[in-house]
């Protein structure tokens, strides 16, 4: 018996996840929200980054922010206290953000309402560099008790980014961070990213961030 | 034309590995060689832990270690300072070590110079837990900066481990880290985990942490 058989192209997951973030990022241009990636190790000050940078743009700019962990709502219910709009995903395990679930919370979020939209991932310097979202901008922080030597061991994520935020510059006189070798280092592996340090405990630097955000945020309008 | 089709049934990709890892603890308990996966963020000491021990065992105990990291050799040139054999693994993007990595190190390695043998795992909190790679212990660090809600984010590493190392506990008065709530809430996930605060830095607490792998090293002889 002649049996002819049915052959689905599987598309590659990156390939699938690429169109889901280009639907993402129309719907994130029709309705004018600006939307940047934040991606950093455990414990970096992600978090605490966007909750300092809520307080600095009140008023002025009405932020929205999706919290990507394995679980737990920890960080959607400190940023909720902000008053906000947050959306918290669970990748139950999960070691990324993908566009598909990114989408989902998109939905759920009063977009029309959000013109900077933060996009906090799972807190890992590897795996979520190749994964696009539908983000304007993607944003790394690096903590300085982390060391200064992280690009020679995750060079991936410091090529990509636009922006890098050196955070916990308080403990740099507690820690062997070199913050000149540093700087040199980053801009050898990627010319066009800019270097933020500051302390979201103390509030040095906020500004130089907040200015770059505030820049930004003109471009895709 | 009829035509029979031949199917191979593909291997889950953590049922190879474990198979992989079994051949790996059975050369490692032929040649005597405790070993200890070591798991934690990017920065959360890692290497600092690895070298103090070595430094503390000096003269009692035959220590080498296999480096594992996304680029770079950063790591295994400062272990090799401490005169102990080392092999440096480049996963070359990849967010963890598996089996298959570590069988290749130890082939490369002195096994029967090696009492106890340090794996260090790519910076990490998520992906490392699942791949299993013939160690006889599974640990984690997490340093003081990091915050003591990750637990609550990253629930699968500190359920698994044997033993976990705080470490940095000298920048205890410069960050927000809740010791005894740490403890209670890993206890509560893992109650058979051990808990080593300690400072690489300063050696604070290390003793601890090298009694209780001088302990354990007698129980697989």
């Amino acid at each position: 018996m002649s049996r002819s058989i049915q052959v689905v192209e599987a598309i590659p997951i990156l390939k699938a996840n690429d169109e889901v973030a280009r639907e993402n990022r129309d719907l994130l241009d029709t309705q004018n929200t600006f939307t940047v990636n934040v991606m950093a190790s455990p414990g970096a000050g992600k978090t605490s980054l966007i909750i300092r940078t809520i307080e600095a743009l009140q008023g002025s700019v009405r932020v929205g922010v999706i919290e990507g962990d394995v679980a737990s709502q920890v960080d959607a219910k400190r940023v909720a206290e902000s008053g906000v709009p947050v959306i918290q995903i669970n990748t139950q395990g999960g070691c990324h953000l993908d566009a598909h679930m990114v989408k989902q919370a998109l939905l759920r979020l009063p977009l029309s309402d959000i013109e900077l939209l933060f996009i906090e991932n799972v807190g890992n310097l590897i795996c979520p560099v190749e994964f696009r979202l539908g983000e304007h901008r993607n944003i790394s922080l690096l903590s300085v008790p982390e060391g200064s030597d992280k690009p020679y061991k995750y060079p991936g994520i410091f090529a990509m980014v636009d922006a890098i935020v050196v955070n916990k510059v308080d403990l740099l006189p507690y820690c062997d961070f070199d913050l000149p070798a540093f700087s040199e280092l980053v801009t050898g592996i990627n010319p066009h990213t800019q270097l933020f340090p500051l302390s979201c405990r103390t509030g040095e630097g906020l500004s130089s961030w907040t200015d770059w955000l505030l820049e930004n945020l003109r471009i895709p309008r």
